[in-house]
């Protein structure tokens, strides 16, 4: 198939839904075709109408009410259930398109998808042509150093649980001011500085996992492709989509990884 | 104060107020004075009967009802809502302890606490004397390297965000086969041998984010403890014990990070 499913991750309130809106206008206003898929059993409003919606399989209220579970434990339960409906999903997805972008909208809670087991499981059997990764953190979140770095770190967490082809998204510019996100640009552009800086602030506290450090940042840096945006005011989203465009033409390097052919 | 708070954090799932039971019933048995700290406002049943419960404050449920939410906004609601309740539950805990360990059970959903704004302000508000987290992730999602690796930066995540001393417990190891624990706790021991497994299974696929890598992992390996524990048979956890007793008694360095003073 020459689809390119690109899976929408991100801790709660990142911004995924907000991006699948805002990535699907761009598509529309381009002429590109695509698909929204709506993988959120307990999503109560996405600012776009999803083509295929797992809401239509199951919703979190259906499970709470159903096997009388609360809040939590029906979300739970709900997101596992999606891997039944995975064939219906696959189904719908393939009548609707033959090429251009499938836009996958992953539950809320990232933890519930990307670090339990079913997560992988729903990545393998959806992704049709390529596939990769819009991993979503807030900028807002991310304005010291240390901060900054935990993200990174949360990054890379999952790009060694998908190991898909992966852009990162820091969303929210519009919350910093000027100088904040100069900053944060130059972090990226210059690894040392975001290191300076943070040792700055540790001082005092015990200086632990420095060492080695400096080197993962910037290998992390240099191999991902890390971009400052804001959904909601569209900034910064043209080189995301020219990537996304590059990697699309480019070709049948970036399907699914082998491991996830294995368990077949 | 001389005590100890511990915060317990970990995806869902992971088994945090498994250890907080069972770590509570070491106490009981070792007749060390504790609290039970439950911050969870979803929380269906916890194996224990926690002494001070933020769901005499509030529920998810009652969030739900009241403010006509769907689960997951109730769930986010509820969680953001507790900061509003932290001097009722200062009050309840500074009323009940004076010395000994408080065991503060933190919401299901990590991510709500740990990557959202609220979890850093009430880790602030209720470390009362030490603090420390005890990190849980789930042994049996870890047991290949790219997953093990993926957890190891979870954590470091986890780490830089709070910058408190941090334990991290690979929780369930009563699901692995003898295999597979002993492979998992060389990787620790020699992270040469995690790295070399790393770079087996990405033959084939794009070698990324690979230099640093090592020196980063044994950064990590060097800087933190480790444990490979079963909460549910209760195996491993007595040298969680006995370290967490050697930060006790070990005085005054590990009070809140400076920066959470900053702000006050």
């Amino acid at each position: 198939m020459n689809t390119f499913t690109l899976f929408v991750m991100g801790p709660a309130g990142s911004g995924k839904s907000s991006f699948v809106a805002s990535f699907a206008g761009w598509l529309e206003n381009n002429e590109i075709p695509y698909l929204t898929v709506n993988l959120d059993p307990a999503a109560e409003y996405v600012p776009y109408t999803p083509d295929v919606d797992i809401r239509a399989y199951v919703t979190a209220k259906q499970v709470m009410d159903e096997y009388m579970l609360g809040p939590n434990g029906a979300i739970i339960a709900a997101v596992d259930l999606t891997l039944n409906f995975i064939p219906g999903i696959q189904e719908e997805v393939a009548e609707s398109i033959s090429e251009g972008y499938i836009l996958v909208d992953t539950p809320g809670q990232m933890e519930i998808f990307a670090f339990r087991r079913s997560g992988v499981e729903v990545v393998k059997e959806l992704t049709i042509g390529q596939g990769g990764v819009a991993f979503i953190v807030d900028a807002a979140l991310s304005k010291s150093p240390p901060t900054f770095v935990s993200q990174i770190f949360l990054a890379s967490s999952v790009y060694y649980r998908f190991r898909m082809p992966q852009l990162n998204l820091f969303n929210k510019v519009d919350l910093l001011s000027e100088k904040e996100l100069e900053e944060m640009v130059n972090w990226v552009r210059e690894p040392t500085s975001l290191i300076n800086g943070l040792e700055k602030e540790l001082i005092g506290e015990e200086m632990i996992m420095v060492r080695g450090l400096l080197e993962s940042v910037k290998s992390f840096l240099e191999s991902f492709s890390i971009y400052f945006v804001s959904t909601k005011i569209s900034k910064g989203l043209d080189s995301v989509y020219a990537d996304l465009q590059k990697i699309y033409k480019g070709g049948e390097d970036y399907e699914i990884p082998d491991y996830m052919r294995k368990s077949e």
